[in-house]
């Protein structure tokens, strides 16, 4: 029985050994993938046939095998059966995207609800009609949905959402309350992870989530960075003025009350809601004063923010995204100026600041490419549940 | 050749797995060392000899070999011979340590020196004599210095400290003004070091050091965490309060003209120099109101500048050390009563509040530490070079 669990282990790391190279390297052959990975041909044989099965890998023509000249056909991911579900509950908002193997983006929905005045458990059952919606459909596309990973406004702990102020949650557990099979991150954490994924790639970067709160994700070598207990990123309550304003958090003059959605809109004299920034972006097209000198002061707020996110974590880069990427053409400056006049004599280069391209989507995609990534990284378990027959060969 | 080269690497890491054994679970009998190294008892025996010969291990008697009841000669980790230098400059003194194999410290320097007026060459020459003191000294203990690590207070990227606003030093290449051989790093970071393997040990913090200036390191899963180009912990100019004080950093409002050594003494009423502390620890014993004002507001900006960094890099404790250690009677309730204010409505715990047990050492032990660890994790180096003879077998 040991023998056999521990035989079942190396297939299983084996096989996603195979799968990894397929990903980086694919198209790419059998005998490349025997050479490469040091497994033997048959054993590499053996996976690409489990991995077809399960709609994984897909075989895609004939291939000339490096310099050997022998012409043979080569395996590349196949975006056409496993995919994920990406979810995400914001203050005014729900959506989610379904990502497949190739991490080709296949469907998305955005739906408007004030969540503000629901109940935890009011929202959590219009999301479950949002997944419902959204594996059926996927289904009807012929994908199967190997898992889910939902994106809240707030720091989690093992799916206990500690506290999402601006939804008026506290201490919410999360990952019990949900009807259907999902895992619960922080959104600012899955943004992050989106725009190392989908956006502007591998580096060093602090990702930015401007939406009704603020929140950050630290991305070091190719990880995020979450601290002792996944609760690291909250640029938001980061003090820009400790007589300031008082936060939803408890505390005073939080970055959030400069510089977040509400905040913002008040100060351009705008009322808050969905068409909030809409109306603000037309203001600023139009140049009207108020909603220049709006930006201008949560500009100054976020250079002084950031300023102290520099100083303790060193990013390499600021990516910009949520409300701040339609928003950066006039922010962009204010927040430049703030960095440079308080960092610049300190450290030779002040991080560049750049804007995200995922807009809004940057949460949903890093919570449907997490799972992407994790069914890579072990394939295993939908190899056995994802084909008939008396399992893996 | 190349079949040569491949052969030594591999006896290299073996060495280095070994002896990293003998650190973990020493004293150990080679009959253990092969059984969880999986090397052969010939190759653990022959490491061995290599080891006694360069100094690095020593036997220690007879040891019962687990179940098997054969007693065998145990071996363990041995601080006879090789040792590492830690140095230190600061704004008022210089100091050194040097620390054996075992982390025992065998040797302690502490120098006044007002750095604030001496240029860089002419603090690297007193640093130089403090060098040449210590590895002599070292050496008629019969102990030989492997490496040195020198600790300055500012950011440090490959040898250049970036910037030293308290010693007045911008832009200086440390590491090739040295006229003799170290490492040069941040002084917080080592700090931050010397904590985890000298203090508090094990477990995730975010150490600061507070003396002149104000630094901080962050450990995770036993790591520090440096950032993008190893720049991260700068605590000391993390904003308080963004239109406060000019700082020699070129900003305002940082948290280092609040709780920095200097602006403590003088809000205390007292001048500068290594006389402050002493005194204005003398005036609170004798609870002069002044003293105690002033540790009250130093303490509550150090709970904002807390507050901000834990919302960010969400560190498991928070560690005082440097000038905080002895102050901590007096600082702690400010700062526990500011962080508490702020955090405890977003975050369940409020993150504990320490002092470090070792004070100024901290830094020197870091860097001494960092050599050690550095010859523990790859002996080969100090095997072929400690000892006489065709080198190892």
């Amino acid at each position: 029985m040991t023998q056999a669990v521990r035989h079942d282990s190396m297939r299983a790391r084996n096989l996603g050994v195979v799968l990894g190279e397929v990903r980086r390297s694919g198209p790419i052959t059998r005998a490349a993938l025997a050479e490469i990975t040091g497994l033997t041909k048959t054993t590499v044989s053996k996976m690409v046939g489990d991995l077809i099965d399960a709609g994984m890998v897909t075989e895609s023509g004939a291939l000339r095998d490096g310099e050997r000249g022998r012409p043979g056909t080569a395996v590349t991911l196949s975006g056409e059966r496993v995919a994920a579900l990406g979810l995400e509950i914001n203050v005014d908002y729900l959506s989610a995207c379904v990502v497949d193997l190739t991490l080709s983006v296949r469907l998305r929905y955005t739906q408007a609800v004030d969540n503000r005045t629901a109940s935890p458990v009011e929202t959590l059952a219009h999301l479950q009609k949002l997944f419902h919606k959204a594996v059926d459909e996927a289904r009807s596309e012929g994908l199967s949905i190997a898992g889910s990973t939902l994106a809240v406004p707030g720091p989690v702990d093992g799916g206990r959402l500690h506290s999402a102020p601006n939804l008026g949650w506290h201490d919410v557990r999360v990952g019990e309350l949900l009807n259907f099979p999902a895992a619960v991150d922080n959104e600012a954490n899955l943004a992050a992870l989106g725009e190392l994924w989908f956006g502007s790639g591998p580096g060093d970067f602090l990702h930015v989530s401007g939406e009704i709160g603020i929140g950050a994700g630290l991305v070091v070598g190719g990880a995020l960075f979450r601290g002792a207990r996944g609760l690291a990123g909250e640029l938001g309550h980061v003090i820009v003025s400790p007589e300031g304003p008082s936060c939803r958090c408890g505390g005073r003059g939080c970055l959030e009350q400069y510089a977040g959605q509400e905040a913002l809109l008040r100060a351009a004299g705008l009322g808050g809601g969905p068409a909030g920034i809409p109306e603000l972006l037309e203001r600023l097209h139009a140049g009207e004063t108020r909603a220049l000198e709006a930006c201008a002061c949560a500009g100054q707020a976020l250079g002084i923010a950031l300023t102290s996110a520099i100083h303790l974590t060193d990013p390499g880069t600021i990516v910009l995204g949520g409300i701040f990427a339609p928003l950066f053409p006039w922010i962009r400056d204010p927040v430049h100026e703030t960095m440079t006049a308080r960092l610049a004599m300190m450290r030779h280069a002040v991080p560049e600041l750049t804007v995200s391209r995922l807009g809004g989507d940057a949460a949903t995609l890093g919570a449907a490419g997490q799972v992407i990534h994790r069914v890579i990284a072990d394939p295993w378990t939908h190899v056995v549940t994802g084909r008939t027959g008396p399992g893996p060969r």
